[in-house]
């Protein structure tokens, strides 16, 4: 067993340590994103507490993430190409971090939300949105793990469906609010919810477009299949 | 002169002038957000699109901000401060992009606008609130570039000013919607316009955090002071 062979094995010994904790660190943004969404639909306080209080978790494991990723640059030296999937385990640990936040505050608005008048069938479209979006990012991860650059592209599309769910809201969410002003602070709540489930969404598709980068070695050369229009709130 | 004094100043050297991309960054960043924001004010649509059409130059910096950082780490092997500071970089750098894009966003959002009910006041307000943003970046970059911690911790109460403005934003378009449902669509896009800068805001504070980091090896031990309340609509 020659030296170079040597370590490049430790290097890949420990990158697929640090991936383990960005699969950890996608589970519980997952579970934390469905949890606040059924707290918000169930009216479930104490779920909504817990997804709360659980965001710390997530926070923790970014920190460790990038920690582990240093230590692994400044030990095993990694050639070009390691040192840029390092870089993209990095920067996905930072996007879940995002998302996890999200998650958060959807929890956090779930509270506020049980003490408003209730705007018919929202938080049921909601919960599908998010549970969408969840299966979204688990792909994105499961792509990036694999380096499986066609799950990679399918992200890309199915983040229109996602879009288009987000603009379906948007809409309807104006409606509610023009037919009966006692639904407008409501209704702010949940267009905000729905614009960060759509942001989780959005994060999920910019860690498939860097699984793509690291095959291919070049951004996805087709724009991203956008149902974009600012007309509707999209960023 | 001894080679590891060599390799450190090769190592300072090159820092700089990546820095100094940063810095570019953060100007381009900050007339982004000043041009967009006098735009939504005077209606001004030529300007607005120049705002679209300059985001490409922020987006590509960043690029090339990553790159360089990756040939440093390659070239230069840091050791683990160093490290931590190019590290520092990248983030800044990506964050710097993120503000970029709601620069843009609030631009594409104006040219919405114009087509709108006109909400008396707001837009005068948005632009007072987009300067105070703007100064903030701006220091949060000279703190950085300076190293200098009490700057940065200055940033970091700023901040809460800007929160504050916002929530009397959001008060505001509460009221303006409720008064009459002409209004509503509008105000969801200032709403967002306003949030977007109060991002802007965060990324600052999050940029002098690290400052903080860097300097003194630990995060701000007291809590950042946040005028949080997800009441009014903040993350």
């Amino acid at each position: 067993m020659n030296t170079e062979r040597h370590i490049a094995s430790a290097f890949d010994r420990d990158l697929e340590g640090i991936q383990a904790l960005v699969v950890k660190m996608g589970g519980l943004v997952e579970a934390a994103l469905a949890d606040a969404a059924t707290a918000l639909e169930t009216r479930d306080e104490a779920m909504a507490e817990r997804v709360r209080a659980q965001d710390g978790a997530i926070d923790a494991l970014e920190v460790q993430v990038n920690d582990e990723c240093l230590r692994l640059i400044a030990t095993r030296a990694p050639a070009a190409t390691d040192l840029r999937v390092v870089l993209t385990v990095m920067k996905i640990a930072a996007s879940l971090e995002r998302c996890g936040d999200y998650a958060k505050n959807l929890a956090k608005r779930s509270l506020v939300l049980n003490q408003m008048h209730v705007v018919e069938g929202a938080t049921a479209s909601i919960r599908r949105m998010a549970r969408q979006v969840g299966l979204l990012l688990k792909d994105a991860l499961d792509s990036f793990i694999h380096r499986d650059v066609e799950l990679a592209a399918s992200v890309r599309q199915q983040d229109r469906d996602v879009d288009h769910m987000y603009t379906a809201l948007f809409r309807e969410f104006l409606t509610h609010m023009m037919e009966d002003p006692r639904n407008i602070t409501a209704c702010m709540h949940l267009h905000f919810i729905a614009k960060n489930i759509e942001r989780v969404g959005d994060h999920a598709t910019t860690i498939a477009e860097q699984v793509i980068f690291l095959a291919t070695g070049q951004m996805p050369s087709e724009p991203r299949p956008k149902a974009d229009s600012v007309n509707m709130g999209k960023d």
